[in-house]
């Protein structure tokens, strides 16, 4: 067994974006498990947009991370030690364990992965949370059928590749927003969406309504800000707009709100948010899906691979907002 | 045959609240009907907020009305003369016959009401378009269903007087807001409204979630603004928010967008937007309940009748706006 556990702790609520000041960096012995208990090596850790909304004192669909407690953290490890019956040393797991090198669990909300279908950090993206997400959100929320034109911002961050993905394997005509040249060409040559716009450029709004010029059926959004504004005066008569982040609004004090949400009603048009936690029954009937597409060739897995320590999750965190990172961001910790 | 038909056309387009000079008056001879045509002589002006929306340039869900084409707005009348099969004279009926005295039709978008129902301004307001809106909003777009906590905002005027009662009678806790203490006495004593809240009082949100402890499970809204902001903060898990107008917005060159929108994500809800056009093929269904529970008491038809010519028509259309009317605004003409 290792001795220290090196941690990541809140230490004040940001504001604006989060500084390395808002955290503090601890460390104390790795337990030994209890009775029932197990503890796990954290080799990978998912860096999430909605990690800046847990920071925040605003009441959530979670309690904010309290002052002074682990930040929160998905992440992927192997069980180092069990006194669980059902977790036996050298598996693999995924948990919410906090931005911390090691993790003990009774093993609530822990699932098993399978690291001969894929990498540990697939099961953070892909065939993880995310790709979960974007499957229900695209799906279930945005109703997404065939011939439908689906557009997805933040077409080339992890939830959004993936919900393109899924959009053309539905047979829909998918149109990625993304920032910068580089970007916008993963989207099309990597993730095969049929066009991408760079929203850096001006005229998003003319582009989009070339793009689709019957008008968007499902709008898949992560971003929020003036992109939204800018789809809704491009949506088709029964369009869906997915609510799944608002990436472009986490850190300003003020939000902006969609101006042109007048457009719902003169396209009697919807706008629904939604959270992957709620089809937690459904998790099981999605992920064979997902790994078929995937084991098949027709859904790539892309992550960006920060290789560091726990005390490098502020500056990873940041990359996010600074559109850094291309497919899932994760921090690799203890060689992973 | 009367020989002058006085008319009001819309002169330009208005920047804010609509002024006298963004109209025209005119006059023209009353046509004969020509074959297949009859005439109708309007004696009930229905008017709009969403009149201020055709004003506009923008395109909508209708065309706007072209400069120097007579205001469109929808009325009652009765027949003066026809040379149509269906339609005799004596007949009342609706249509769209636009802001002038006598208007000629070839009986398409017309249809008979049955005045020894009720009075013909009814027909503008709980047992016409109005009505109809309130009752599709409400039940198809919003799925109110017994039990649910139902906010109405414009709960005074014409859709959201009609749009509670409806909640009412279909079992939902329902509560009103309303502009000034007379409006919410008007809501809660003649509508039958659990609660009034004054909007123009501090602490709507707070007042709001002492009167819906467990949340808002359908939110009617016709003013936009800081109101559903307001109204956002205090939503159920899975709550539905009708789109039905946005009258504080109307007049405003740049639009306040709900800031709150995030809460659709935190409560998994859902903003829809609607249009009663849609539902044609329902309007006998909804017209034939509507009717039975007018004729049975339960639903109360209120109208602001305002007696004059329509050359009081703009400054009848700006009390919409300035919150003067009660229930439905009717502009009586010709003794009507």
């Amino acid at each position: 067994m290792p001795q220290t556990n090196r941690q990541v702790r809140l230490a004040a609520r940001p504001s604006g974006l989060p500084r390395r000041a808002d955290f503090e960096f601890t460390s104390e012995a790795v337990p030994d498990p209890g009775p029932g208990e197990f503890v796990v090596a954290i080799s990978h850790l998912s860096v999430d947009p909605a990690m800046r909304g847990w920071m925040s004192p605003r009441p959530s669909y979670m309690p904010p991370v309290e002052i002074g407690a682990v930040m929160r953290a998905g992440g992927i490890g192997r069980v180092i030690a069990s006194e669980h019956p059902g977790f036996a040393v050298g598996e693999h797991v995924y948990g919410t364990f906090g931005v911390q090198e090691y993790a003990t669990s009774d093993g609530r909300g822990v699932i098993k992965v399978d690291t001969s279908l894929a990498e540990p950090p697939v099961y953070l993206g892909a065939l993880g949370m995310t790709g979960l997400t974007a499957y229900f959100a695209l799906l279930d929320t945005g109703q997404a059928k065939e011939g439908d034109t689906v557009v997805v911002s933040g077409a080339a961050g992890a939830v959004g590749s993936v919900a393109g993905q899924i959009a053309k394997i539905k047979g829909c005509r998918v149109i990625g927003i993304a920032g910068g040249p580089e970007k916008c060409r993963v989207v099309t040559e990597e993730f095969g969406f049929d066009a991408a716009i760079d929203y850096r450029l001006p005229g998003l709004r003319k582009t989009l309504r070339e793009l689709a010029p019957d008008g968007v059926d499902v709008y898949f959004d992560n971003v929020g800000g003036e992109i939204l504004d800018d789809v809704l005066t491009c949506i088709a008569r029964g369009a869906r707009i997915i609510i799944c982040g608002a990436i472009s609004q986490y850190n300003e004090n003020e939000v902006r709100g969609p101006a042109n949400y007048m457009m719902l009603l003169v396209a009697r048009a919807s706008m629904t948010g939604m959270l992957v936690f709620d089809y937690f029954d459904r998790y099981p009937e999605a992920m064979s899906e997902l790994a078929e597409w995937y084991r098949a060739g027709r859904l790539v897995a892309h992550e960006t691979v920060v290789r560091g320590s726990v005390e490098d999750f502020p500056e990873t965190l940041l990359m996010l907002f600074e559109g850094a990172n291309t497919g899932k961001l994760v921090l690799a910790l203890n060689g992973g």
